[in-house]
C-alpha cells in the first residue's frame, strides 16, 4: 500500500527494479526558486555508484540522472521533479537457482508470500538500486537545506569490529579512504579485515554516523512525527539497516540522569547546551545542538559460500549465490543515510513553517497582495 | 503539523496535556465486528498507571477510560472510537521556576522556540501522560491482532547496567517483579541499583524488548513503510527512547554474512528459519519468525539534584526540579512499547489486505452481492 | 478506512454517533498563538443547533462544547485541540421498525452492507449530529482566517424552487429570516412553500452559497489538491449534498470562451478581474477575486409519509419514519458549508507557506536563532 | 505541497509540464497479479490524444507510453508502476507575449503569484497534457476494476446548449461521433454549433457524464472520504471542470422527499432501488445501483480573439493567444473523467477490504501460513 512515498510536504516517491528499464523518483512539494541542475544530483549519485573501490560490486553503471520535470530556467518551479536513471546492466542471463529459491538474508521469501510471485532478477524492488531514487531526492533536499545554511554529512564509524572512537575523529580524512571513515588508520585496519572476509567468501557490516549542523530549534512535530521518530523510520527503511540511535542511543540506558541531562547555558545572548548526550533533540524537536544519529548495518547477505535454504518447490537445498557482490555495503550506504536524513530535515523544516501564527502573518501580510 | 496521528488504515490520534482537563485518543479505521469493552482498554491502562511500585511516581490517578463512540452492542462499528481519560490530579499549585526556566533533558526549550510559548504545567503535551492515548489505542489494536491469533508482549531487558541475557529468560517471572523483567534475580539486582540512585537523587534508564508471534508472512510495505521502519518510528516516538533495533540490531555490524544470514528450512510443509538474527523481518516484511525489537530508554530527566540551566529571561541559573518523579521510567514504558508495536502491526495487517488481486477477488466475489 | 479526518496540515478528525454518549472533534495542526475560547466555538454551534425555528427538528440539545486540550492561557498552543459535546437527548426508546428496516434515502442499507451491522439509533454515525465536529472545527479555522483578514460567509440561495437571483441579494437581511436568505421576500415565499410540504408530510431541499473574501492569490495545490477540488470534496462530504459548483458552475458549459474568460486589469498597482465567472479560482488556485461556491442539498430523507422499503429479513414492507425531522435541512446546513469552506481555506493557507524559498528564508532567517 | 498525488491505497502521482522532456505518472499500491501491458494503457491514451477530429488541437503527438517498473512477466508485481510519455512537440519557438502576460481564464497569474515565477511554455504544469498521467493511471485502475466485473464509462451529455436528454440515450452511438455523445443527432447539432464558434474565434464547454456498474455495496468511507466526496475532488481537480453532481444533483433541491427518496424493494433475494435519484450513493457509500456523476466543463480559455489583460510589468494590454487550441475540450475530457472515476473506485475498493473483521479473517486464516 503506497509504501513508496516518504514525507508530508517535501514528499518523495521512488520506483524501479534492479533489472527493469529504469529506476527513479518523483519529488513533490519542493519549494519554488531553488537553483537545481542535473550535476547537483549526479554528484550525489556518484557517491553511491558501484565500482569505485575493490570493496564494492563490479557492476558497471554510470547511473546518469535526467531531470524530466519541475525545473525551468535552472530553478525549481514548485511542481513535481521527476528523476530518471536508466538501468544499463540488464544483460539477459540465466538467473538459475535464484529464480526458484529463497536466498537467506534476502527478501525473496517475504516478497513471494506477500505478492504471490516476485521479480527475481537481481532482487527486483528490494535491490540496492532502489536507493538511487532516495539519493537523487536527497540531493535536492540538501540543496534546500543549504539555502538556510544547514549542513548534513554522513561517514562510516565502524566496519565490522574496526571502530573510530569519538576522540579519534579526523573529518578531513573522510574522503581520503575507500570506507569514508574519519580516520585513515582505522580505515586501513578495516581494509585488512574486509580482505580477510573476501578470501573466505564472507561479508561484514558496519555503522554509519550522520550529523547535521545549524538546524533551527523546534524542527519535529510532536507526538508521532518527532524529529527522531521520523529519522528512525527514514534510516531503518534503508535495506540492511537493523538499528538506529540518536545521541548516546543504546549507551544512554546505563547512564544516569545527572550525567545524561545536558545543562543549558547562555553566552552572548545565545542558548547552548554544555554537552550533547541527547544528540540534538529534546522532546522530539531539534534543540539547536548538532544532530547525531547512527545506523547499524548488517553484513551483506549475498555471499558466495554455500548456504542452506528452501526452493519454491518446497525442498531443502544448498544454494550458492553467484554474482558481483559488495563484501561490505557500508561505504555505499553512507550517502543513502545522509540523503534520508536530508529529506527528513527538509520535510520537517517545511512542516514547521505553520507552527506559529506570527510566521504566517509575516509571510502573508508582508509578501502578498491581499485584495 | 498534524503530528498527533499515526497509522494509515488503523489510524490513531492522541490529544491532551498533563494538567489540562483530560487526555484521550481517537482510533479510526478499526474494522467492524470486534468485541470491545472499556475493561479491555482499562486493563492496558492499569499497566502504565502510576503508583504501582516504589519506583514509579506517587501521582495518584485512576486513569479511568470512557468509550465515547464507535462501539455498539459490545462490538466495534467501523466508525471512529473516541476514548477519554479525565485528568484527576490537576490541583492548582505554584509551578515556580518550572514556568520560567528550561529543565535540562526536557522539551521546555524546544517547545518554547517552536510555538512561541508553552504550557509549562507538568510538561504539557510532552508529559508522560501523553502515552495514555497510545496505550488505549494499543489495547484495541491488540484485540484486533488476537482475532487472528497474533500475540505481542513486551518486557524489561535491562535496568541501567542490570541486563537479562537471552539464555536467562524466564517469561513466567515477568509479572512477578516490579520491573517486568523475565528474571527475578536480575530484577532484585536492579532494585538495589535503583535504590542507590534514588538516595543520590539520581535516575537511570533501561532497555525494553518486545516480541510478536504468529504473524503472517509479508506484513510491511516496501520501501518506506517497511515493518521495521514503521516500528522504528512508532517506538522512537515514545518520549525518552533514544534507540531502536530489530533482531541482532547493533550487534549485527560486527557479525559476518555467513553467521548473520538465517538459513531457510522446510519441515512438514512449513518453511522456517534455522536461526533468527533478522528478528523476524526480511526486506522490511515479516518473515514468519518471531518479531523482536528493542528500545533504549534514557535515564529519567526529572531529578531532584540541582542542575545548571537557563531561564526565559536569558540568565544562567541553577534549577531544582521538585515533584513526584519516576526514578526509572522503564517499567511503565513496557506497555507503551507493546502498544505502539501492536498499533503498527494492526495497521500493516490491514494494509496488506490489498497486496494481491486474489485476496480482493475472494472478499468481493464470495461475500458481496454485486448487482 | 480512516475516513473521519480531513486536511493535511490543519487536520480535523470528527467522531461520534447520534445517540452515543457524545460527539466531538480533534483539530491538529492549528498554529500556536491564536486567541481561542469556548464561546468562539459555541457561537458557531448555536447556528446549527436544532429547535431554532419551526422548520427545524424539535430535538432539544444545548450542544455545549468543552475544550479539552490545546489551549493554554487563552491561546492555542500548537498541540491538538480536543472538542467535546455531550449528547443530551439519548432517552431510551423503542426504535421499532427503524432498527430492522432500511429507510429510503438514508444510509441504513449501505452501512449494514459495509460493516456487517449498524448502529440504528438515530442514524448512528450518518446522523446530522456528525456535523457538530465539523462546525466546531470550522469555528477554529475561521479564527485563524480572521487573523489574516479573510472572511467566509454562507447563506441560503434557494429553498425548493424559491431562489434569490444575484441582483436581488441583500446581505443585511440574511440574519433576519429563518432560512438565512439574503432576501426577506424570497424567504417569506419559501416559508409558505415549506409549510405546504409540512402539511403533506413531505420535505424539500435547497441551495447554499458560500463566499470568501480577501484571500491571498495562490491558495490551492496543483494538481489534485486544487482549491476547487478540495472544496468540492469538503462540501460534498456533508450529508445530503448532491452537487457542488464554483463560479458559474453548471452555467459555464453553455457560455462561450469570450464571455466566460474574466479579463485582467490593473488599477493603482493592483491586479483585478473585470468579471468573476471563475468564482475566484484559476488553475485551481485562488486568483484574488471573491471565492464563490454553491452546494445543492437534497430534500430531507426523513418524511412521515408511508414509503416502500425492505427490512433486514428481506421482505418488502411499508415504513413510516416517525420522529422529529427538519422539513428542510438547508438553514442548518449553512454553517456546516461555511465551516467546511473555512477548514479547507485554513489548510491551504498553511500548505502554501512552503511554496517559495523566499518565504522560507524569511521565516527562518529573521525569526530563528540558528546556531 | 505534495498536491500531485491522489488516493490512499491505490495512489497515483503525476508529474510533467507541457513543454518539458516528458510527462508521466507513478501508480503505487496496485495489487499484484493483474495482467498489464503497455497496450492496455495506450488504448486509454489514444482516446485523449489530440488531432483526432477537427474539434481538437492539431498538436501532433503520438503519446506513446513506456512502463518503466512494477510489471514482470506481464503482471503487476505490487510495486510502483512508473509510466513515461515523452513530449514530442517541444519545438523551440518564440512564446512572445505569453511569456510576459497573463492569459485570461488561464492559471498564468495564480502560478506566478504562488511560486514567484512560472514555466510559461504552453501552460507548463497547468497544461492539458498534465492529464496524460491521470489517464495512464486510469487505465490501470480500470484493469483492476474489470477483474471484479465493475465497468466505468463516460460520454458527453452536452456541448454548449446541445444536450442529450435521458430518454434519448443511445449508448451504441457514443463511439460513432466526434463528441462521444450517446446520440448522433445531437452530435450533429453540436458540430454545427462548434463550427459557428470556430468561425468567430470563440469556444464552448459542455457536460460529461460518467456511470459505473456492478459496484459492491458499501464503497466509500464515512465521513470525509465518502464515495461522492472523493469523486467530487477527483473530477473537480481536472482543469476546466467547474461543477460536479451525483444523481439528480442540482435538480434535487427543487424536488421533494417523497419523490426524491428511492424506495428499496427485494426480488429473488436481491435488494434493489425502484428509482435512482441518488445516483448510486447513500450516506456516501455505493448502494448497489448505477453510479452516476456529471461534470460541468467551461469553455476553452484559449481563444484567438483579442482580449483584455495585464502583463508582468503591470500594464493593461490587449492579448491574442495564438496556437493550436481545441474549440471545445469536452470530447478529450471524457476519458479523463472516466479515468478519475476509475481511480477513485479502485482506491475505495481497496480501502473497503478492511471494513469488517470477517473479511480479514477470511484472507488471513485461509490464505496465509501462520506459524
Amino acid at each position: 500500500m503506497s509504501g513508496s512515498s516518504y514525507g508530508k510536504i517535501f514528499r518523495i516517491t521512488t520506483w524501479g527494479e534492479s533489472h527493469g528499464p529504469a529506476v527513479g523518483a518523483v519529488v513533490d512539494g519542493c519549494p519554488a526558486g531553488i537553483s537545481l541542475a542535473e550535476q547537483d544530483i549526479q554528484a550525489f549519485l556518484d557517491r553511491r555508484r558501484p565500482g569505485q573501490s575493490k570493496y564494492t560490486t563490479k557492476r558497471n553503471e554510470t547511473d546518469t540522472v535526467e531531470i524530466l520535470s519541475g525545473v525551468f530556467e535552472g530553478k525549481t518551479t514548485g511542481t513535481p521533479i521527476s528523476l530518471l536513471v536508466r538501468n544499463q546492466d540488464q544483460r539477459s542471463r540465466d538467473y538459475g537457482n535464484i529464480a526458484v529459491s529463497f536466498r537467506p538474508g534476502h527478501a525473496d521469501y517475504s516478497f513471494k508470500e506477500k505478492y504471490g510471485f516476485r521479480d527475481y532478477r537481481g532482487g527486483g524492488r528490494s535491490s540496492g538500486r532502489e536507493t538511487i531514487g532516495r539519493v537523487a531526492a536527497g540531493a535536492i533536499a540538501s540543496k534546500l537545506l543549504s539555502e538556510l545554511g544547514i549542513t548534513v554529512r554522513a561517514y562510516t564509524k565502524a566496519i565490522g569490529p574496526c571502530t573510530v572512537s569519538e576522540n579519534e575523529y579526523r573529518y578531513s580524512e573522510i574522503m581520503e579512504n575507500s570506507f569514508y571513515m574519519p580516520n585513515n588508520q582505522t580505515a586501513t585496519e578495516a581494509a585488512q579485515y574486509v580482505a580477510g572476509l573476501m578470501s573466505e567468501q564472507d561479508s561484514c557490516g558496519g555503522i554509519v554516523e550522520c550529523v547535521a549542523d545549524h538546524l533551527p530549534v523546534g524542527l519535529g512535530e510532536p507526538v508521532f512525527d518527532k524529529l527522531d521518530a521520523l529519522l528512525a523510520q527514514a534510516v531503518m527503511s534503508v535495506g540492511a539497516v537493523k538499528g538506529v540511535e540518536i545521541g548516546d542511543g543504546f549507551g544512554a540506558p546505563a547512564s544516569t540522569g545527572s550525567r545524561n541531562n545536558d545543562p543549558f547555558r547562555i553566552k552572548d545572548g545565545k542558548i547552548y547546551k554544555e554537552s550533547n548526550h541527547a544528540g540534538g533533540t529534546l522532546g522530539g524537536m531539534s534543540d539547536g545542538s548538532r544532530l547525531i544519529l547512527r545506523a547499524a548495518i548488517k553484513p551483506t547477505s549475498s555471499i558466495s559460500r554455500t548456504q542452506h535454504t528452501v526452493n519454491e518447490s518446497g525442498e531443502n537445498i544448498d544454494i550458492t549465490v553467484r554474482g558481483r557482490h559488495d563484501p561490505v555495503i557500508v561505504p555505499r550506504a553512507v550517502v543513502v543515510i545522509e540523503s534520508m536524513t536530508a529529506v527528513t530535515l527538509a520535510d520537517l523544516l517545511l512542516q514547521n513553517m505553520s507552527s506559529r501564527i506570527d510566521y504566517i502573518k509575516k509571510v502573508y501580510t508582508e509578501d502578498r497582495n491581499v485584495e
